[in-house]
Parts: C-alpha cells; sequence; structure tokens
C-alpha cells in the first residue's frame, strides 16, 4: 500500500527534515514513530527538504506499507506517537506510480515578517522581525516580476546541487495580516534557500533598497550577489503541496 | 526613579516570573539585561507571579533607577540585551507612592484551548489541546456566574498562601478565534492556579459533564475537588494589568 500523509511540525527544535546522522531531524520522528505503531521499519520520503528551524503545515510524507489501520483513523493513531511539535493531519492511499516529489504540481511557501517598533516574542519563533517600517505596497508590485518560468540562479544558494535552476513561479502575494508581512509563494518548486533570499529581496523594496523593477535584472543577472540576504528559517512555512492525484 | 515596563515573553523556556535559585526565570534575565545596560544591580518586581510555561503580553515590572536613558528610548536599549523570548514593549515613569501590586486595578488572563480533530503543532506552545467538540455556548453561559465578589477557595491551588480567597472577577467572556477557543477574564486578582482551574472547569461544561448554573454551586461549596482540572500551564497568557495611575 502506497500512503501519503499531510504533516504538520514546528522546526523549531528539528535540524530539519532529512535524516542526518548525528541531529534530530523531522524524518527521524516519523520513522520512529511509524516503528512503535506498526512495529515494522518503515522509510518516508518527503515532498520538501525543509531546513533547519523551518515550519511545515503540509509537508508531504509518502511511504509503503501493508496495514489494517484504515486511513481516516491513521493521524490519530500515528500522532499518539509523535512528540508535540509534529502532528498528521491527514492520510491517505496513493497509486502505484505515485512519487513523493515527481508527483508534485506546485508547493506553497509563506514568510512572516514581524514589522512593528517592538518586537512581540511570542511570535518569534515563527516570524523574522524588522524594527525599520517596510513598504508593502513596493514589496507587492515586485512579485509580479518573479511570476513565470525563470532561470533563479540570483535566488539560490551556492550550496544548492541541482544542475537546473530553472523554476516556474504561479503566483506570489504580500499581504499584512494582524501586524504580520506575510510572503506567499507558489511554484513548481524551489531551490536551496530560493524563498528565503526572495524575501531577502523583498525586504530591500519594501526598505527603499531596491524599487520593484530591479527584480527583473537581478532575474536576468543569474548572480547571487545582486539579490538580497537569506533571512532567518524561522520565518519560512511550507503551508500547501498539491500532487497529481 | 521609579520606572514601570510593560513587558511580554513566551514563558515556555523560563520557570515562571520569580527568580530561584536553580532555575532559569523571567525575572533574573530581566535583572541581568538591567545590569548590563546600566552597569548596576536592579531588583525588580513584577505585577504577577506568572509559572512555568505560562506567557504575558503586558506583565508589569516596576524598579528604581536613575538614569539619563528617556523613557521612550528605554524598551529597545533594554530588548537589545535580552534574549528572543522576552521583550519590553513599553517604559514610563510612575510616582513615588506607586506599588507593583498595589497599584493594580485589575489584570486580564486569555486561556487558549486548540478545539480540532486533528492538533496544529505549530500552537501546542500558547494552547491546550481538546479534541472532544466543546459546546462554546454553554461555556459562554456559564461565564455570567463568575461575575463580581466570590470566595473562589473552590477554584484555588491547594498550595496557595495567600489568607483572602476572595477576589472580584469584572468582564469574562469565551469566543472562537480562527479555530481556538479564547477564555478571557478580567479580575481584581487571581488565586494560585485559578485561571487554569477555571478553564478546566469551562472545560467540563464545554463536555456537557457540568452544566453552567453548576458554576454557582461549586463557588459556594469552597471545594477544590468539585470544579474542573487545572489545565497546563502553556495555554495561558496574561494580556493587561491596569493601575490606578
Amino acid at each position: 500500500m502506497n500512503i501519503l500523509l499531510k504533516l504538520a511540525y514546528d522546526g523549531s527544535n528539528y535540524y530539519g527534515w532529512q535524516r542526518q546522522k548525528d541531529f534530530i531531524t523531522v524524518q527521524q520522528v516519523v520513522e520512529e514513530a511509524l516503528l512503535s505503531l506498526t512495529k515494522k521499519e518503515v522509510g518516508v520520503r518527503g515532498a520538501s527538504r525543509t531546513d533547519t528551524g523551518v515550519h511545515a503545515l503540509a509537508q508531504g510524507v509518502f511511504f509503503k506499507l501493508d496495514t489494517s489501520i484504515p486511513m481516516e483513523s491513521f493521524p490519530r493513531a500515528l500522532n499518539s506517537f509523535l512528540p508535540k511539535d509534529v502532528a498528521v493531519l491527514e492520510a491517505r492511499e496513493v497509486s502505484d506510480i505515485f512519487h513523493p516529489q515527481k508527483s508534485v504540481i506546485d508547493k506553497t511557501y509563506i514568510y512572516k515578517i514581524q514589522n512593528s517598533d517592538t518586537r512581540n516574542p511570542l511570535l518569534y519563533r515563527y516570524t523574522a522581525y524588522e524594527r525599520r517600517k517596510l513598504d508593502t505596497q513596493s514589496m507587492k508590485k515586485a512579485c509580479s516580476f518573479f511570476l513565470g518560468e525563470h532561470d533563479f540562479s540570483a535566488f539560490c544558494s551556492s550550496e544548492a546541487t541541482v544542475k537546473s535552476h530553472v523554476r516556474t513561479i504561479y503566483d506570489m502575494d504580500v499581504y499584512l495580516k494582524e501586524d504580520i508581512i506575510n510572503i506567499k509563494i507558489k511554484g513548481s518548486g524551489f531551490l536551496y534557500n530560493m524563498v528565503r533570499i526572495v524575501a531577502g529581496t523583498l525586504l530591500d523594496v519594501g526598505l527603499g533598497k531596491k524599487e520593484p523593477e530591479n527584480i527583473r535584472d537581478i532575474i536576468l543577472s543569474q548572480k547571487r550577489e545582486k539579490a538580497g540576504k537569506t533571512m532567518i528559517a524561522n520565518g519560512l512555512t511550507l503551508v500547501e503541496v498539491n500532487y497529481n492525484e
């Protein structure tokens, strides 16, 4: 049986999604919970390799398992073996040809920036903080230049190992929600640190250091140093993944 | 100079407000930040002794200090010495007769309960979780029975050491905000664990184990065992303190 979970987690206490030798990761605690529940060694694969400190409301988790637990009961069953900062929201059976990365149509991330005179410490785990007033209208305007298919080498960490830096951005918006600036971006996929660099570049636009129109040239340059800084990981949350089945 | 701060903190990583010998508390980090900023040993007093894991958006912090730092610059100055989970929101000078507890007119707490089929792990630090569907209308109805001056011995931990258990509740409400049940309670003051026991009793009302009208008898009984359980600390936040100056 091929099973796909929708998984949510607070990434604060994890060294990202992907299993590592000496550090605790979300993948590890999910595999350990599956072992406790099923008494079987189950290897899982994620839709996104979220980094240390990055959160998820909709990580895709794929694995093969023969089980008599009905899918509607599966989240609750597995959640009883998961720590408080990780939870399965949904479980469903998928076909034999389903692939945890190749079956993805799009992914959506939200990057949050607290933009106020004083920082609210109850939000620090889930937002970046910027004291200087940001011009959200300019940031919103800048979004349109990211849309479509581009080589995003300028928005990619030098540590990235993938061959092609071409990705498609389907939708992007900047909006205020209770004094938090939300940068929402939906794309075919994202390069290493891409959303955090996009957020850092929009920060420069919000501060007036860059004009919305500059985004076009930054993309065309394919030069990392033309874009803004890589924002801190804890402002980032994977909020949606859609699949072609 | 008598100074009053409005302090916000995420209580997750602290053993409450009040200084303890072997455990880190919010009072300690504030006093250490004041030492770093002013090079003086400054003892501070809080409006509320929040427990381990309890949060604050408006803790009152009082101290005496001769300083040339203008009050409007004080939050930012002190914040640069505070950890990410603690922040000063406001600072002002108060009179010589100001007292951090006796000058308090009222305090407001909010207790949050996540009431959904699946728990959202990004909220676990700030909410209790209840899977069974709660009847918020009954919980709301129960609020009226708490209003006014009562002996709240039934809603008080046996560890409490104060003489009088008489307190006045000025205002109380239960409302839904993005799938979170908020229990908001404003009173002259609160006994040890009182808000968490009130929340546990309202939980019983929401589950149909108690009727709203039972609250009257529970209060009159003055017996702790008549009330509900003490809910976990991390659902509780001190949100407002008003003073008579």
